[in-house]
Formats: C-alpha cells, sequence, structure tokens
C-alpha cells in the first residue's frame, strides 16, 4: 500500500471507526484498525464483533483537490490509539503512507513515524449483508429516536433483551422503546411505507445506538436502515454502521400501560426538572434515589430526606391539576432522565395511583411517552 | 445566625473557599465550611490544617444593592460538597439561611433545605499571622511565577523539601525555584524593596501553590504576600490564604547550573514544542520517556523508539547554531513542560555535554530559566 492522503480526512475516519474498537480484550488483534486501498479507494474499518464501523475516502483524480491519491493498493492493521494521536499530531495537511509487509511508514513534513502493524488477514470480516428489509430516515430524526429512548435500557445482563432498544416498524409508523423494567420510554414517529413491506421487530443492543448517535450528523442527511435475522446496518454518506442484534423476545409493551387515570397534572416542564434536581441532591445517597410527590390540587410538593444530610421541600404550582390528591415516591434519576427528554415544553402526567405506574408526555403529542413505575413506601 | 445573602456572591465565595476542605480525612469536621456571622459580615472559611482559605461578605446595608443582611450573628459547619450543590441549584437570587442549634435551614423561593451543620467550636482555627514581613505584587504576576515553576517540584516524599517552591525575595528581586533533582524551573521578577527589609526564603508547598493560582484573579489585583516562620499568608480583595511552609534547608541552587557550554542553539519554541510532542507519543511506555535530540549545525533530529509500537524521527532546522554536535537523550515531558512554560517566541538552549544539564531560556531574557539533565544512555 501506497498512497497519499488529507491529514484531516484521514483523522476524522480513523475517529469514527475507532467506536467500534474496545477498550478492553485479549484479542491483540481487535486493538487494530483495518486500512485497505484498492485503486478507487482507502476503506476504514474497525470490528469488535458486536459494532462494525467502515468508512471510506474515495480517490477523484480528476478534481482538483483531491482528498486521496493511490499509488499502490494494500492493507495494513493499526493500533487505534496510536494511529489517532500520531496523524492528530502530524505536521502538515497532507500524509504519505508507506506500508512494507507489517510495517507502516508514515510521512508528513519533516517528521517520520515507522508503525509497527498487524496482519490484515488475521482481522475479522464484517458481517455480510444483503440489504432485505429497510428504510430511509433523516440523520436528525434518527438521532432524536436514540436520545428520547436509549437512557432507559437496562443496565443488568439478567434480561438481555432488556439490554436493548425494541425498533418496531410498520404500516405508517416507527416506534423505538426502551425498558428497564422500572421505567419506559417510547418514541414515535410517522413514517411513508413503501408497500409490499411487512412489519419488523428487532432488539437492537442500547450500546451500539449511544456509539451509532455520535458518529450519525446532525442534520437532515439521509440514512438507509436494514435489519436482517441478526444484523442491523446503517448506512449514511461514505460510512457503515453494523451491530449485532440481540435475540429473544421483548415483553409486550402494550399490556404496560394503564388505560385509566386517576389523576392528572399539566406543568411546565422546565419548573418541574429544576425541582426535582433540587431535590434528587438528597436522594442520591439512597438506594433508589427515593424522592416523594404530594399531588394536591393547589400545589406539587416534593421533597427528599436522608438521615445524615438533611431533607429538601418544595412546592410548584401546576397548570392545571384534576383528579385525587395522592402521595408518589419515585427514583428521582427516571423522572429527571424522562423530564430532560421531554424538554422545556408544558407536559402531562397521568397518575394512576401511588402503586402504579405514572405516564409523562408532551401536552397534545403522544408520539414521545415515559412511564415511571413508583416505589412502595412503607409509612405514608 | 439568620441572614439573606446574594444566591452568586455566596455560591463563589463557598468555592473559592472549598479547595481547602480535604477530598479524604478521617476527620469528620473537615469535610465542612465554616460559615461565621457577626453584625458587619458573613465569614466563610476551610481549614485542612495545611492549606486554609477564609473570604468574607460584607453587609453595606446603605447601598442599594446590598448583598448581605444580617439579621442576627451566629456559627454554622456546612457540609462543603453539599453545600455547594445546594446553593448552586438555588432558584432564586436571594437566599435566606436560618441557624437554630447545628441544623441550618436555606429557603430560596419555594425551596427549603434542611441541612444538618457540624458544632462551629470544634472546627480548627486558622492559623494567627502577625505580618512580619511583607510584599505586594500584582496577582497576574504572582501566577506567572507560581505557573513557570511548580510543575518542576518533585512528588516524592523522600526530599520534603523539593516537594516545595523556593520563594527567595532580596534586594530588588523576587525569585520561584522548583526542582525534583533531575530537573529545574526559575523565575526571578524585579520588585522595588522597601528599604531595611531583610533577605527572605521559604518553602512553599507545590500543592498549595498550584491552589492558590486557581482561586487569584487574573488581573492586576494587588496581593500581598507574608511570610512568618512557619506560614504563608497571602490576602486579596476580600480573600486570605494560608499555607504551612516547608521545614528544611533547599539544596544550593546555584551551584546546580553550568559555568561553560560546549554548544549554543537558538529556535523557534513552537516548532521544537510541536516536534517534541510527535516524539513523546511513542516514549511514553518506556520509564524515562526518553527521547533523543542529535545536534547537528544544520539541522536537528528529534527521534523516540518504542520497540512494540514503532519509532519516529524528525529533523527541525534551528535559528542558529554554533559549537559541538552531540546526542542527548531526556525526559520528553521534562522538555515539553520547559517549552510550554516558555511559550512561543524565540528560545536558547545551551548544552554542556552529552551527561550534563543543558539550560532553555527565552532569547534576551535570563529571568525565565529551565534546566535538565540528560537521562544517560547506553550505546550510541
Amino acid at each position: 500500500m501506497r498512497l497519499v492522503i488529507k491529514k484531516n480526512e484521514l483523522l476524522h475516519a480513523l475517529q469514527d471507526v475507532q467506536r467500534a474498537v474496545p477498550t478492553r480484550t485479549t484479542k491483540m488483534i481487535l486493538y487494530g484498525i483495518l486500512l485497505h486501498a484498492d485503486y478507487e479507494k482507502l476503506e476504514i474499518s474497525a470490528y469488535d464483533q458486536e459494532i462494525g464501523i467502515k468508512t471510506n475516502i474515495s480517490s477523484l483524480p480528476d478534481q482538483e483537490d483531491n482528498p486521496l491519491q493511490i499509488e499502490e493498493p494494500g492493507s495494513i492493521v493499526l493500533n487505534a490509539k496510536y494511529v489517532i494521536e500520531i496523524v492528530r499530531k502530524l505536521p502538515q495537511p497532507l500524509v504519505r503512507i508507506d506500508v512494507q509487509d507489517f510495517t507502516a511508514i508514515i510521512h508528513s513534513g519533516n517528521a517520520t513515524y515507522t508503525l509497527n502493524g498487524m496482519d490484515p488477514r488475521e482481522y475479522p470480516s464484517l458481517p455480510e449483508i444483503h440489504e432485505e428489509v429497510g428504510f430511509t430516515l433523516q440523520a436528525d430524526t434518527l438521532k432524536m429516536l436514540i436520545e428520547h429512548t436509549v437512557f432507559a435500557v437496562s443496565n443488568s445482563e439478567v434480561r438481555p433483551t432488556l439490554t436493548g432498544i425494541l425498533l418496531k416498524y410498520q404500516e405508517g409508523t416507527i416506534s423505538f422503546s426502551a425498558t428497564d423494567s422500572h421505567r419506559l420510554a417510547m418514541q414515535t414517529i410517522e413514517v411513508d411505507v413503501p408497500t409490499g413491506y411487512e412489519a419488523i421487530e428487532a432488539i437492537i443492543p442500547g450500546k451500539s445506538l449511544t456509539e451509532l448517535a455520535k458518529i450519525i450528523p446532525d442534520d437532515d442527511t439521509l440514512v438507509n436502515i436494514h435489519i436482517t435475522q441478526n444484523q442491523l446496518l446503517v448506512s449514511f454518506a461514505n460510512t457503515y454502521f453494523y451491530s449485532r442484534l440481540i435475540e429473544g423476545n421483548y415483553p409486550d409493551i402494550s399490556r404496560i400501560f394503564p388505560s385509566s387515570f386517576r389523576s392528572n397534572l399539566q406543568i411546565d416542564g422546565k419548573n418541574l426538572l429544576d425541582c426535582i434536581e433540587r431535590a434528587a441532591l438528597l436522594a442520591r445517597d439512597n438506594e433508589n434515589q427515593v424522592i416523594r410527590i404530594q399531588l394536591k390540587p393547589s400545589f406539587i410538593e416534593v421533597s427528599s430526606h436522608s438521615p445524615e444530610i438533611g431533607k429538601i421541600t418544595e412546592t410548584v404550582e401546576p397548570e392545571s391539576f384534576s383528579g385525587e390528591a395522592m402521595l408518589i415516591a419515585c427514583n428521582a434519576k427516571f423522572l429527571i432522565d424522562a423530564l430532560r427528554a421531554l424538554g422545556s415544553a408544558t407536559i402531562k402526567i397521568d397518575f394512576t395511583g401511588q402503586g402504579s405506574a405514572f405516564v409523562l408526555y408532551e401536552l397534545n403529542n403522544d408520539q414521545h411517552v415515559h412511564l415511571i413505575l413508583p416505589v412502595r413506601i412503607g409509612n405514608i
């Protein structure tokens, strides 16, 4: 392999792909990034056998400002951490890379790095995906779907399906749902579905979607999503993102939602969030980060208590309240996560009773919903 | 204690003082900050028995925009971490604090915190300093003296004096020096010395000066420095900073400086720094972070080598070079620290030989000097 490439294009590609390099592994080769050049392009990829990312930089010899000149095709695997730090610090905007056997010589300005590489034949191959079913979204819409739900996935491997987000694609809608069995987050969007497509369900690891959200642009770039039996492939611009899917049956979410409510609250989301964050300061040290919310027609009283530190009580005025007065105890972090996702608009909260789930959503928008199970409290 | 205070003034004072609260201690009371109000002011202080910081907010009843109204004097000790987080999140710009026994009730807007406090009589008293000898500097000058030297103090308690900065005050000059016995940093400034003052030498813990640099303003505010037998007191605006001094004899620095040189190099500081930083990437994994510098009349070659990762070689052109060609090996971090302190101007480096100290300073400015001992290398 012999080529000359623009430093910034190379750096950007390496940084994107690095998200698929594991921080700890027993397989040395997985600490590497695979560089593979043919006469048209340089392909840069990493695959930890769970997440894979591939991107390529094209040679455009007809362009005056060609980002890549390939003199000889070839491949090498280079340690991700070192190659990124080195490229970031290179003195000149152009970089020459010469690979001989498993050694890369990187020239830029008056600096010459000789980096020990690894055998590209030992690097795992990315999954082969024959594009079975797919749909297209804007990048910022996909990012929103992820950000409104991914915090609610479970961190426990006891029920592996709950560590993933359930993607549902059906006539006219796409939904992302996540639950750790104590709270649930769901975002639905309306889409134009090509006829003849069947409904799809897939469970995508939360960790994969967190990494994906970091590399997709925050604009209207079109993103193609393909789902096979056990793989997700998301492609946009010159980048391909692969993730394994989680096998198993996701719980039936529709049965979790309460059908009738005993109290309804309408309140400024930002005011409530600020108040809950203040109460949460004293709730951090107890196991479930419990705060109490006393619902009354004229005001809501939020409180928390730590035997060592002290207590806090704060009242907030709702925009409106109807139904029964009641006392709810819940995990402050769950409420903060949901309120942050909902943003600063007016929100509605429907309560079913002291021991049953309550539901939060934006006023006049039931496509973005959060459900939280209260904590049982002994003496009220 | 009963008072009403502006949230931002209180928060700022608590945050400054918090730098004297230890992160780990067996004495619970030291996790606290002492608040003490008389009818004129609220005094806020912390003292870990090594560093002490005291600041006060004055009540100005004649001012329209009075930051503090004191209704009843008193004292309390409050857990630093919690009181700062709580005050930061308070909903309104004014805060009421009512202390009853060892409990503080903090009101702001509709929020009420009840914080368990500690007995102020158990909190250690700050050192009493009768201002013996002192001088005045601009805050930004003091900051510069600290920043140009403090990185060179020793981290090892084997020779406790080397964990401090030697402050020397004598006819016409103040100097700060630090050395870990492998490198030395020294900054001297000229000052007007009041007649009748004797020379002073004091060894101030590097850690204390690092904290001090964080709280002094970055402008021409006047800072008073007082030194007693075993304490430093730095005062500015409404703030007092105390530090113990280190006992013992500091090594005689003047004897460390070489008196004659075999080679002299003049080079752009920024170019050399960038080059050393690139070479350092591959030197991090070896114990002394060794890089090699080959000095030749027409160019300098910087290189480093890691058996696992690879090697780098880079040449830089000097502005001028005179004397013998030689090969120097040294710790990359020492060189980077010195070059960063020296900044981007043209610098001079005087070399004594392969095994002897070399000296770096800004062209035409010998008040800011760094000295580095090379590392011995076997096979050259």
